[in-house]
């Protein structure tokens, strides 16, 4: 009897969010691709973007990716793309972390450089997906110009979806974005002591 | 001149983050598998686990993924791992969604069955990452008792990771955790009446 009741409450509390969603999914009807922003100081910015690849990659869509900010060391799923996925368009700014070179100048130049890669991507229809991992400090610390970056992803072919990852972002690239997911680091184990781990962190 | 004063001034800025980064790494000197819950209402929680398995692949780890909450439609990335990568343990609950079933008893056995194969790849060394996807619903829709997940968590190989995804999580999910990461909708496209898109959403 009891058993009964709790089933009948669950399928009536089911049927609500089911109908809810239905009819959200009527009302959105406009298709086109989209500008999404991963930020926030928590782990799986990039990780989320890595994801997404893939799920367009499930679809035999083509992708294309640029990393702003990369370590000297390939991380994980950066092989992974290389040796397993070569139908990626893939570029990395490869000057190594900005931290460690600590030269403006030349920083700047790699910025821009690998703009022109990222630029011409957001101009090739026949890429679905672009991420332009890391981007955001690019624009805090002045690298690159804030109103090109914008105008570039405005103008990109309206089925091309491009992913933008780092924390931060400014007022104009929220504005820009479609959806904006902000990823919060609540607990971190680098702050009790575990090492970063191979497979998870890089 | 006042070229070099910004260049000298960001080379200090660097070299202080720099160093401040050195020491947390130098202090973090635990190795072993990590806890990671991935929660909040926004979107990334699942593409993130999955740019985790992709990290791990690059490696050449050994991975195994659970999917507790399943729609009746493949998304890209699980057609992405089965057609590609079928060297990943990959297990769906296969009951499709369920606010579509709508039926308590048949769902708390599909979430039992389900959680068997997750239980085995607790135990299983040779796996470097196990994702439990959606797995907090499970809790959530009290369908798995949470004692039960803990132990078996807590209890698994020293070098193995786990990747826990979905909104909630409860209290003693997130003390088992060694990261947390909690994902906010800041804003969706969803809601600007954009419809949800192959290779991004699905």
């Amino acid at each position: 009897m009891e058993n009964d009741k709790k089933a009948a409450k669950h399928k009536a509390s089911m049927e609500k969010q089911k109908s809810n969603v239905d009819a959200s999914i009527e009302r959105a009807d406009i298709e086109r691709g989209l500008v999404l922003l991963l930020t926030g100081d928590g782990k799986g910015k990039s990780s989320s973007a890595f994801g997404m690849v893939i799920r367009s990659l499930g679809y035999d869509y083509k992708v294309g990716i640029v990393q702003f900010i990369k370590g000297q060391i390939l991380s994980g799923e950066e092989i992974f793309i290389r040796d397993k996925h070569p139908e990626v368009e893939f570029y990395q700014m490869g000057t190594g972390f900005t931290w460690n070179t600590q030269d403006r100048e030349s920083d700047i130049k790699a910025a821009e450089d690998t703009w022109a890669v990222a630029q011409k991507m957001l101009q090739d229809d026949s890429l679905h997906l672009v991420v332009l991992d890391e981007i955001t400090y690019m624009l805090a610390y002045k690298y690159l110009d804030e109103d090109m970056i914008i105008n570039a992803i405005n103008n990109r072919p309206s089925e091309q979806t491009v992913v933008l990852t780092g924390r931060g972002g400014g007022k104009a690239i929220r504005e820009a974005a479609d959806t904006i997911s902000e990823i919060n680091d609540v607990k971190h184990a680098f702050r009790a002591g575990i090492k970063a781990r191979k497979g998870v962190d890089f």
